[in-house]
């Protein structure tokens, strides 16, 4: 197997395919210059193909495992299709990707299904998936540094998980960056973190739309690179979420993938590695996707409700599931063009459904955040309503570490989220530390466990 | 090579040396019956000698990147080492292990270090190192129901990993899970998680001594299973740590690990993975081991000072370290060999010490625990010294992700830790959504940053 290529090569193009647009990854822009539509990196599929589809699984097998850098990572394993011409001493890793595929067969066997995996992205370096968007940003700033780029500075707005992510690989690169936070919107956990990593964290009387406005504005002044996933480079890093997952199924497709959803970004990042899988014949066919997304903020949901003939951004609502509070998602477009190939569903979620969702899942031991809540509901609805079957095989991806949602859980198992079912409240009980009124406190439950 | 082997062997042993007693490790006992030691796992090491250090390496590094069940854990991938009895329909796994070991050239270069790598064992399904026993504890406990045991319930003592990671592997076993808190002493992130996978948690008015002395009463009780570490069940899962940090450095021995310590099972438990790895040839030399402790709870580094010539049990004062808050290690004894065969050093920070490290090692893209932070204070303090030389390579331990810290974190940066470099605090800053005066902050923000 030849390991050599024709030029890999990758550029920014326009994904109005009637502008077609494109643009030097080193340039420094984000939205197209004529007809303002957002990009996307396009690779080159024909040098791409000189490698069989065979080829490249055995490729990818090889790097499996690897101790060495780059190819500890889950990114830069499989760099011919993120970042082609990146060095070696260009890469900003901490270990992303790769993350575990869980599997349960308890669960698999209470929900009748065929196979069911989570997908376990926030078990990762900094607690969410969106290190795999960043590890692909930092290490592209890193090369048009040495490129003689004149970036200062990276910058994001943020609702908590993405300026952990940016301010953590930013930190490693020695790049200062700066975060826009919606003022008093964001968890303590979250807000946090890129404090701990040193970066200039800016909170603005104002909410996340807000701040967007603030970090557009800003990354117009020379030197200061925006780093929020309207810049495809992120897109590129969450898209291998997708070859991994076959690669740990032994290279089957499973017939479902759900995944929550807010800025959407995520999913066209999904439905793009799928994708690319396909047409460079590693897998020959493709899952079906399920979006979901909390009824408090689903405009997409309104949207699939009318075959996405429209689309009408909402005012969106608080949501326990946070991170995708988000009324006007800048990625819809692709998303509604991601969906439509994957013959895809959208599915919303209450607020006491993804609570109940999470609690229910944690049982077999899991510590499901409530993005990830959002998606298992939809898991069971679509159970609920037959769309997915007994038999089939199905992956939740899960896409924050539950570690960074404390007051979720507390909320939940102190019975205050509203139509949520109480006997899944699990209660601590206090006690005297006496053995008989010990025994007494645990009789009851071992009985009660059968 | 040949995989096959005389029959793998191993069962509990005393590890008091001049009694020797051994017991069948499927026999519930968690102390010696004839002298009342502490046990160890032992194993047939003849019959694993069979194999040649190079015939354990090639296999090892053959299953390193497996997605197949069990080898896609950190544990079972190394399984005849571990419980080589237990068989795959037994093995509760949620793929742990296989933790990243973080590099930095710049945080290398800062320290003028040959090598600083940080082990994430916090990155991890519960979020910190003990997962990597409890995978074992439970899988023996599977195997155990599976030979007739009338095990009801598997119960600890905890002030807070313990007790989530029981609790998830529990669940996903489907086994009733017990669990002992000191009421008011465990923090709410660490207390939400046995409760969400449905542990019976019992909070007693009492300290972690009292609770252990409760779990140990009760687990008298025919049917409930004592999970804590002085059930040596737990160290076979720990010891893993070692064999992979030199397999993840291509087999390569650092000149010193350190790993922070309170009850001292960890320390143990990695000391004996480098003494199989070397006894079974695939390593030629041991590592020097740093033993570090919070000064608030430093028996050992105490014991130390006076060449472990004797060893006193201390009154532990509050430490942010409030996993190692403990002043009569139940392991000291297992420890104390480990460190006097290792060429070992034990070491102390204090509050400002342990708090400093960790936001200084933060800044390099980590996001530290405040264990981690004992150990990193520790290597700071010893480089001070010169006991750890320039040029000498480093692996640092990190026991639990930071995201279960968020007070410390938050008390750090609010400059509310005494005696800490009010340098290092990193404050957000409030501001209008104006661009004129976001790029006011900002642009002293760039100056500072050169």
């Amino acid at each position: 197997m030849s390991l050599t290529f024709t030029k890999l090569k990758a550029e920014f193009r326009c994904i109005n395919d009637s502008c077609g647009a494109t643009y030097d990854l080193n340039d420094i822009v984000y939205e197209c210059r004529k007809c303002g539509s957002l990009l996307q990196v396009s690779h080159d599929m024909g040098a791409l193909k000189e490698k069989s589809g065979k080829e490249w699984k055995d490729l990818f097998d090889s790097r499996l495992g690897s101790v060495k850098f780059p190819n500890s990572s889950g990114i830069w394993n499989k760099r011919e299709w993120v970042l082609p011409h990146v060095e070696d001493s260009e890469i900003i890793s901490s270990g992303e990707g790769l993350s575990h595929l869980f599997n349960s067969e308890r669960l698999t066997k209470h929900f009748g299904l065929g196979g069911l995996w989570i997908k376990q992205c926030g078990i990762s370096h900094t607690g969410s998936f969106k290190d795999l968007g960043m590890t692909v940003l930092l290490s592209q700033v890193k090369h048009m540094l040495n490129k003689g780029a004149k970036i200062r500075a990276v910058a994001c707005a943020s609702s908590g998980d993405t300026s952990a992510a940016l301010a953590s690989y930013a930190a490693k690169a020695g790049i200062p960056a700066i975060i826009f936070l919606p003022a008093g919107k964001v968890s303590q956990a979250q807000l946090i973190q890129p404090v701990s990593n040193g970066a200039k964290v800016i909170a603005l009387e104002t909410d996340f739309d807000g701040c967007m406005k603030i970090v557009k504005e800003v990354t117009k002044e020379a030197g200061i690179y925006l780093a929020n996933s309207m810049n495809s480079l992120r897109i590129e890093g969450q898209k291998t979420i997708a070859p991994e997952i076959v690669q740990q199924l032994e290279w089957k497709v499973p017939d479902w993938v759900i995944i929550p959803g807010g800025n959407l970004g995520n999913v066209s990042a999904l439905g793009a590695g799928f994708e690319m899988a396909k047409e460079l014949g590693l897998i020959d066919r493709l899952p079906r996707i399920v979006l979901a997304q909390a009824e408090n903020a689903n405009p997409l949901y309104l949207s699939y409700l009318k075959n996405f003939e429209e689309f009408s951004p909402v005012d969106a609502k608080p949501t326990l599931a946070s991170a995708i509070q988000i009324g006007n998602p800048v990625s819809v477009q692709k998303a509604i063009r991601t969906l439509k190939k994957f013959n895809g569903i959208v599915e919303q979620a209450s607020e006491a459904e993804l609570s109940e969702a999470s609690a229910k899942t944690d049982l077999f031991g899991l510590y499901n955040d409530p993005h990830t809540g959002v998606a298992l509901a939809a898991l069971y609805k679509l159970m609920g309503k037959g769309t997915i079957a007994k038999g089939d095989q199905v992956v939740v991806i899960s896409t924050a570490h539950g570690l960074k949602f404390t007051e979720f859980k507390l909320k939940f198992h102190e019975g205050k989220i509203p139509g949520t079912d109480q006997k899944l409240v699990n209660v601590i009980r206090s006690c005297k530390p006496e053995v008989g009124a010990v025994m007494d406190e645990i009789s009851g439950f071992l009985q009660m466990k059968g």
